[in-house]
């Protein structure tokens, strides 16, 4: 495992050091999802180190990515009444919200200027049709972390540290499986996502 | 149960009397699948006495919806070919393009003139969030006519007996679970379906 001390960011990526980061991380949220948040980012780094990713860039958009996870609904209503882009998004409540919307919260109130961490942030809860390797380790990596307790955690632990499309392609089928038993909604980027990765269409 | 020789069409839906439609949907397609038809327009009219369709069109849509079922892949491409707003149905498989292609195949062949039955035949499939009576009449027949054997099939039926919407919804949430069970490509009009029906999402 890589000592965090040697975690260093661009001043173009973001003007803290990880203490810094890390302590505006914690005063965002609760305890427990300031723990997961960790646990996501040591999965992250390891996922990185196993692919090929930059372990900055993936301790960075872990640390980022629940930033917005605790804001009111009120204030991600004030977000999407400012841009009618966002409309579309109301029905699909605070998980979509706080990813989606969430990357512009981390791109202006903590000053992240790298569009690959904003990227993975928008897609760490639905996927996407395209995902770079940062998104795809942010994906899982929130999904996997040592902190999840849920039947299945141990297969996609296992597919990903084999292979991380098919970690990927589990998550989403295993999602949606769950949300729709839920009768809960499903937005569309989702389906998209489980469309290429699960069913390989091909969109092109 | 309603005499068949009472069904008539109106010339402005159909040339053609019940007896002559029958006997052109007979030859185009298998004894099965024609059995099957032949049961979906018993209970689509069941079904229309029930709520308040017209049987007549509840009959046509149902004798009309499978038409397409058996054409070859290769007649459906030249469809797409023909049609540009058709190409992103081309990963979806004969499941889609039986329906929202076939209706224009019935429409052509059959000189099928009814909007309505055309729209029910486009959406036996997928389910829409907008969906008329007689929309929901074709799709919940075409699930629960007497030859169908699935585990859920008595739920669906007992639901269809005291209410529409929720044989509907139970429908579209079986079906994308069936789908995603086998790693199916799901068709986008499906999941707007489904976020109608099941989770109540308000798309206005």
């Amino acid at each position: 495992m890589i000592d965090l001390k040697s975690i260093t960011y661009d001043k173009n990526w973001i003007p803290y050091t990880r203490d810094e980061l890390v302590d505006k991380i914690e005063k965002s949220m609760s305890a427990r999802r300031f723990n997961h948040v960790l646990g996501v980012e040591q999965s992250a780094i390891e996922l990185a180190e196993k692919y090929g990713c930059d372990v900055n860039l993936a301790s960075l958009a872990a640390l980022v990515h629940d930033y917005a996870k605790e804001r009111s609904d009120l204030a991600f209503f004030d977000l999407i009444r400012a841009n009618d882009r966002f409309r579309p998004l109301i029905p699909f409540g605070n998980n979509i919200w706080h990813s989606i919307l969430g990357a512009e919260l981390i791109r202006y109130e903590l000053d992240v200027r790298n569009e690959e961490v904003l990227h993975a942030v928008q897609v760490h809860t639905t996927g996407a049709p395209e995902m770079s390797l940062l998104d795809k380790i942010l994906f899982v990596a929130d999904y996997i972390e040592p902190n999840r307790k849920f039947s299945g955690v141990k297969t996609a632990r296992l597919l990903a540290d084999e292979d991380l499309n098919a970690a990927v392609a589990y998550e989403l089928k295993h999602t949606l499986l769950h949300l729709i038993e839920l009768n809960q909604p499903v937005y569309s980027l989702t389906l998209d996502a489980y469309n290429k990765w699960v069913a390989h269409v091909d969109y092109k």
